[in-house]
């Protein structure tokens, strides 16, 4: 059986580094350097890169299961390709890290997902190993076929290989099948790896994740494959029908025991599935392949987790565990976080008000841990769809849930919500369709990087007539805005940040349509807060009160879309300056809706600075160092404050002198 | 042969108004009024509605061969079901007219595609029997599916159908994957018909194409296959594997026998192909799935442009012809529009730069004939990329082709490339690689509605960093600007109209990196213009002139992003009044950007007025007729300039009285 694995060597039997113990890693300073070592010397490998991530997760939280499962198939590819020339690209990136380890990156390894580190995601100013930045899955066999195409069009050496290495939990993903689909024209070099590991982060779901099931259960493989083909070439060709038909018979049981009719259909030779944690195996297959013809996908078989047996058993945890000890290859200590984040606020609202009104449901995609929704599915698992990556799917079914009369929330993060924009506008907002939609990861995502910031979504909701935009001020702010947003006649979005949850003081004002909330009252400035950001926005104003005696006004706008323009055109045409403040794109977002608005009513706004994120990627590193290198922390909206005064105050003295 | 179909009965032998002829289609109010009607009288009601369609496109261009290729399909789908209960969504809504006609909208029917008349696509305001607006294409199954679901948890009746009719073309686009892989939890009365005519708007491509061509070509169809069934049946077991192994070949045998492995593995069951020209068979085949379960896929094979020879024989020239006569069943006039649109400059920009620079691509979606990409394709085949329907591939793939050194160009309608608006962010924009994208029909699509108006692409390009973002103001800017972007080491998108093409008289600047045009210079009051009404605003401001002496500055913006700041915050400064035009939505539009500029620099922007696409979706009518409407011809955007200065006057004087 293909899940029969060798006894996996558990790693590790005390909690301190251990690269002293490595032998052969650290000296990597290519895949080159593999060339040379034997069979067992690349098991030996295999164990001390398994070493080396356990290691770091035990220092800080990364990705993990998945790049333990990835471990042989990495060196299988690195000793049959050589990809300073064919080409490699990770689909969803996160399982990259045994590749950084042998393309010459061990030595910044321990720096991964730090601020000026190494991304945690494949990063080509990193390495010539590295093509595409991947962070959202199901893009790489269409950028493999480009590269394919792009090669033979630009005359280059007709036997480079292209590789793509695709999880099965993107193969919910329509994507791909676009891609499979054209793979004909441009795939005669082109190996896409099916890495089954029977997971996306949830455990997978749908019609194909059941395929690939029943492929693996299939016991004609390999080998025997060939033996059956032999016995078919001897079925009699009976004499009632013609004979034609019988040899279509043959040639469709024949297809039918090869078992990838999926992929035959579109195009792609079907290969496996074979033993991903068999490197000796793994490697045979590759080499095989190298020396066919594409385009072919190899169904490689392997366990995320591989190697460190409470990963394996627990696949979804261990996906990117917080930090933990281990001893005797156990883990005996996790150090949980401590505090209660967004993410918490919204799945208890969600699950609220799934108990509170049977016709909302809840859609997520594939992001049912990360979206904290486990309570909601086993309380509700009626009205819980998981529908897997694919959120263009997910947004246009809950459009038609919606106009069967239910409520649907549609609870994906910022960045992902992005590959369903199409959708979004056709199948919601023109209908005027009742989805709520949650976005989590409204901003800067931290280590994760530019792949997952979620910085547009304030400009790009906010264009479509009919949708409503809500950024909550706080965390009471979110439950209410998601109570409201299901009683609302249309679509709605509320985006908040990837943070843990902040309360501002006080009695608060109920959610209006379209009504922004005033929490300070002052004549000397005012600030206009579009989301969370507002605690820091108030601890500003309270240190300019103290520091500089100024009273300045602080606004919560809650919509972004209705502006509440009643409330927020009076204060800049009376406040000296005005400061906009949002964890979002300066291009087209909450400021610039701000200065629309004012424009439109023929009000200035050349004492308005808007703070927010401005026109570049922003790498990765911890939320609050990113903010505070952009002036999106108390210190930095005070620092512009201060700066906006001063200039107030010297145009006033201009004024005076003159 | 399925393709074998029954002589076409050839419709109308003169040009004249046929409505006397008909004698059942104009009676209809409603579905209902079908049931009592014979197989012969509906046969008869065939040849009225293809008698109706000829009329029509005999006055003005519309959607044709699809729609003549549905007729009976139409028929049998709203005699089977009840879709004032069931469910009927047609995937890429430009075959509803048929579907129309039956649900009692044949009066209005000749103001199909006008100004306040029938829509060209379902429209859930103008009957109960329409669902979705559904302009783009793919999304149905998903929609149906939600349908489904939100029926069943509202505790409607379990029997009530849902149907979603999908054109072969639509198969190369991932969101039917992604539905039909989540087909299976809420699928039990979901029937998706696969409307085979072998076409999308240009012949189809890539390897599903070819399965349904292998599945056409199946001699073993509907009562074969009972018949093959029965001899594998008798198939002996041979001696030498074991017999569960032969046991599995037969089913294996069967199972290809069956033909539809693609969707079977998806977990639908698959019945067909038959002839969906043929009533009686296509009714028999819907009532048996009827009373069976779901999900079900029902291959159904038409021909487009059926019952009218010319059409069928040329599907693609009528898809949407102009305006023809016939006689005798054959066109004996065709009025071609005589003028030039942008489209013909881009498609020649696009050819000539194919012709200079090997490293050039173009990638189409589907859409050679509508970008005009004919000539290309047959002087350039081996650089021209037809992916169907698939944008987001298509984008993907052009990264993949720029990352290996070519310079692709995706030319995609502005509208239909929102379906990729996650692949410009993730595979080209982050990645900074020389993607040229040209965006046609930006702006208003006229005829075609709300789906097809291209309005918010400056605001969802600009958002991206990296990404240059340009606006020709006549069809010289274009051309030029084609060839700046070829030459720019990064992504730009170059968005213009679907319109006649317009030239700017008199001497041009060259095209630089964000740089404006300034064409008239005047102390009055100026007009920046971003993008091709420049032809209006400069009309306007000689009007201006001549009738009221006012000297007006009028400036060709050019590049949206990055935005000539230089040249247009001392216009800011200095014009007593500025009006910003664009055919893009305001929100977050190229006005917007002007107020960001002038915000960031501390300039006054009370004196704007901004004028383009309001936050509302804007219905179908001629584009001249919607851009009069908004005010954005030379007599609107006139009329804005002539408010602005009387308002800037009254405020001077004002100012003096004081």
């Amino acid at each position: 059986m293909v899940r029969h694995f060798a006894a996996a060597p558990q790693s590790g039997s005390t909690t301190h580094r251990m690269s002293d113990s490595l032998k052969i890693l650290p000296k990597l300073a290519s895949p080159r350097d593999l060339d040379p070592l034997s069979l067992l010397e690349l098991e030996q490998l295999a164990e001390e890169i398994r070493e080396t991530l356990c290691n770091l997760v035990a220092a800080r939280s990364a990705h993990f299961a998945s790049n333990l499962g990835v471990v042989e198939l990495c060196l299988a590819l690195h000793t049959t390709f050589d990809f300073a020339r064919d080409r490699l690209i990770w689909d969803t990136g996160h399982q990259i890290y045994p590749h950084k380890l042998v393309t010459g990156r061990y030595d910044e390894f321990p720096t991964i997902r730090t601020k000026g580190g190494l991304m945690g995601y494949p990063n080509p100013t990193e390495s010539e190993y590295d093509l595409f930045v991947t962070g959202h899955a199901g893009a790489s066999v269409s950028t493999a076929l480009g590269l394919a195409s792009g090669d033979r069009l630009m005359r280059e050496e007709e036997d480079r290989w292209t590789v793509a290495v695709v999880g099965d939990g993107a193969f919910p993903s329509g994507p791909i099948y676009e891609a499979l689909n054209n793979a004909k024209r441009d795939g005669r070099r082109l190996l896409v790896v099916l890495n089954d590991n029977q997971m996306s982060i949830c455990p997978r779901v749908g019609g194909v994740a059941d395929y690939f099931d029943r492929l693996r259960m299939n016991p004609v493989y390999t080998g025997l494959k060939e033996e059956v083909a032999k016995v078919l070439s001897h079925v009699p060709l009976l004499g009632d029908p013609t004979e034609r038909l019988l040899a279509q018979v043959k040639e469709a049981a024949k297809a039918g025991l090869h078992g990838g009719m999926l992929f035959e259909e579109f195009g792609m030779r079907y290969v496996g599935p074979i033993d991903g944690h068999n490197l000796r195996l793994t490697r045979k297959y590759l080499r095989m392949l190298k020396a066919s013809d594409g385009p072919v996908l190899l169904h490689v078989v392997t366990e995320k987790g591989h190697g460190f047996r409470p990963a394996a058993e627990d696949p979804v945890t261990f996906h990117a565990p917080p930090v933990f000890e281990r001893s005797e290859g156990r883990v005996v200590a996790m150090k949980k976080s401590s505090s209660r984040t967004y993410t918490h606020t919204a799945s208890e609202a969600i699950h609220a008000a799934l108990g509170r009104d049977e016709r909302v449901s809840v859609i997520t995609a594939a992001m049912c841990q990360g979206n904290k929704l486990e309570r909601v599915r086993n309380d509700f698992p009626e009205r819980l769809f998981d529908v897997g990556i694919c959120e263009a799917h997910a947004v246009a079914f809950a459009a038609g849930q919606a106009k069967a009369g239910m409520r649907p929330i549609v609870d994906i993060y910022s960045t992902f919500l992005q590959r369903a924009f199409d959708h979004i506008f056709q199948e919601v907002a023109l209908q005027n369709l009742p989805v709520t939609f949650t976005l989590d990861r409204g901003g800067l995502a931290g280590p994760d990087g530019p792949t997952h910031h979620g910085v547009f979504d304030l400009s790009y909701l906010r264009v479509f007539p009919n949708m409503t935009v809500l950024a909550p001020g706080d965390a009471a702010d979110l439950t209410a805005m998601l109570d409201w947003a299901l009683t609302h006649d249309g679509p709605a979005a509320i985006r908040y940040p990837k943070s843990a949850e902040t309360f501002v003081e006080g009695p608060r004002e109920p959610i209006t349509l379209g009504k922004a909330e005033v929490l300070r009252d002052g004549p000397d400035g005012a600030i206009l807060c579009g989301g969370a950001l507002l605690g820091e926005c108030l601890q500003a104003a309270d240190r300019l009160r103290t520091e500089e005696g100024l009273s300045l006004t602080v606004v919560n706008a809650r919509f972004i879309k209705p502006l509440d323009s009643e409330t927020i055109l009076p204060i800049l045409s009376e406040a000296p300056f005005v400061v906009t403040v949002e964890e979002a794109a300066l291009a087209g977002g909450f400021g610039s809706a701000v200065l629309e608005a004012a424009a439109d009513a023929g009000v200035n706004t050349s004492h308005v600075r808007r703070l927010g994120i401005p026109d570049q990627y922003i790498e990765h590193g911890e939320r609050e160092e990113l903010l505070a290198d952009l002036g999106l922390d108390a210190a930095g909206v005070a620092r512009t404050c201060r700066e906006a005064n001063t200039a107030h105050a010297s145009a006033v003295d201009a004024n005076a002198d003159f």
